[in-house]
């Protein structure tokens, strides 16, 4: 694909609500471009908790919120969206009518509107405030564990006291050469089950040591591979640890980040819209779901799955030069061949 | 159950956007009492097109409209909603700061809060304009067929033209003594198949006789029991039918009725309301689905799934006597033991 493309609409934010306004788009005639800073489609549903029950979507007393995604999958399939994942939307600009989005990979996509469904943001990994940290990423520093193997005889710093950090190690324990557990307090958050099994690596086996209370200080290295990690306790001692890998497990977290520069009426982290259109301040540009914000607004799902519609029905004349948009009942209507 | 009951909140109207406003006043520990015109729940739905698919509704590429239903009873089960089917809400006051609503069968229900999810308005079959028909209605006049046995060895006239008129008839000619079919114009609107057969039997069976164009003039008999009907046609020749049944099948039709009488804002058949609550003029009062009105409102389902959750969250104070709500998201938090 070359890396200047054009669309109907460009939907930021690939949540079950921006799915769903694939659909509803697609439903009017528009196709859509969707960009996502996370691996997959589905957002926090995918990410967070694809195996946690949600119970107040309509018709379903109670759906898994990874069944709910490939549900949404399914019903926008007939549209093919094109998504642009692991990257995020960096500039909005207005060109004359035309709304241009680039993202952190270079991508530029013109379109007749844009839909904002960030949810809380682009979602990432917590990241240790430590220098050069981006020059190893992805070659000595890994936010997440894809395949275990991927860490066979490594000797890997796993930073962190939550569930992850918890689990990870004693899983990487068994594979690796060495795992040290940094965490900064004597606590770790974690079920207390996976908590002992920790421990009792760490006590009878050469594989696991935990040491606490440390904290990441310095990467040593070059080129991207690692070859020490300087640690500190609150006594200012530091420690030495060769290692040639770095799990910082701090949880993941989202922010507005660029959408913040992009001229949009924005009130405590959230984008101001008219709330029975959607539609931001600027002509073209809709915001909808958990990052929409109006009076007495209701951070449902369900309520974001109502915004899509407005916003591709208030949409359609930016996309369609002003093209009146004369609607029926939809609902027994079937998908319209493309 | 007393002719005066209590509850939290009156839901006027069982379709699927006034079930899911159960389930929404439910999850916010509201219980409910849902009045209906209808003989089942569902509304439309389950009444005209119960087979139909309906594709957008969220996470179902495609779902019938009698499943959709079907989902939703399930759906607010845990709630225990008291259903009064069969009547029409016909005043709706406030007594001080509760709301009172009665019925066309005498119910008086008091309420902290009412929702009106009316749809269209109360639906009804289209009635034919003859003196005393109310007289006959359940005894010789019926508008729809539950079984076709009750109508054996009968004398009948069925009235009307459509898919119902000609269906009908030609199904209770197996078991009825007579069957006169009258119809205003000269030609059927059905399935070619179906008129066909009419015309079969009309030729080939004393069972059936269809009669065009004719209109029904006037009933006759006593204490609710039809010995004749008189036809007429466009020259005001009158025959004289002894039949002790009628099926006047001139369809179903919808209309606000007594809801303009509320002192409601109303514009073009439709409630006005605030479109982030869907509060009506009324305190206390909301409307929502089809009925609701406010600038580039969506007739779609979905739209009134979500209209629900913002009344619910609304009608709470009212309910709970100004008591604040604290809410939270609610999508992974269980449906609440009553």
């Amino acid at each position: 694909m070359s890396n200047e493309v054009k669309t109907d609409v460009v939907i930021i934010g690939a949540g079950p609500v921006g799915l769903f306004a694939v659909f509803q788009c697609g439903m009017l005639g528009m196709s859509c471009h969707v960009i996502d800073s996370l691996e997959d489609i589905g957002g926090q549903c995918s990410a967070l908790y694809p195996e946690k029950p949600i119970y107040d979507i309509p018709a379903y007393p109670c759906i898994e919120a990874g069944v709910l995604i490939d549900r949404l999958e399914e019903q926008i399939k007939p549209f093919s969206p094109v998504f642009h994942m692991q990257q995020q939307a960096v500039s909005l600009n207005k060109e004359g009518e035309e709304c241009v989005v680039t993202t952190s990979k270079g991508k530029k996509i013109r379109a007749g509107g844009v839909i904002i469904a960030a949810g809380a943001g682009a979602f990432g990994a917590n990241k240790p405030p430590l220098d050069n940290l981006e020059e190893y990423e992805d070659k000595s520093v890994f936010y997440m564990v894809r395949k275990i193997n991927d860490f066979k005889n490594r000797h890997i710093v796993i930073a962190g006291g939550g569930d992850s950090a918890v689990d990870w190690a004693v899983a990487l324990a068994n594979v690796a050469d060495k795992v040290y557990v940094i965490h900064r307090r004597d606590k770790f958050r974690a079920t207390p089950d996976m908590i002992e099994k920790m421990y009792d690596l760490d006590k009878n086996s050469d594989a696991l040591e935990i040491m606490t209370p440390y904290q990441l200080k310095e990467l040593h290295g070059r080129n991207g591979q690692l070859e020490s990690i300087d640690i500190i306790d609150f006594n200012d001692n530091i420690q030495n640890l060769k290692v040639d890998t770095l799990l910082p497990l701090f949880g993941l977290s989202s922010k507005l980040g660029s959408i913040n520069n992009w001229g949009l009426d924005i009130e405590m982290h959230h984008v101001l819209v008219n709330p029975t259109t959607c539609e931001t301040n600027k002509k073209g540009i809709f915001a909808i779901g958990d990052i929409a914000s109006y009076p007495n607004k209701l951070k449902l799902i369900l309520t974001g799955f109502s915004e899509a519609a407005m916003a591709a029905h208030a949409i359609y004349p930016y996309v369609f030069d002003g093209k009146e948009l004369h609607f029926e009942h939809s609902t027994t209507k079937g998908i319209s061949k493309r």
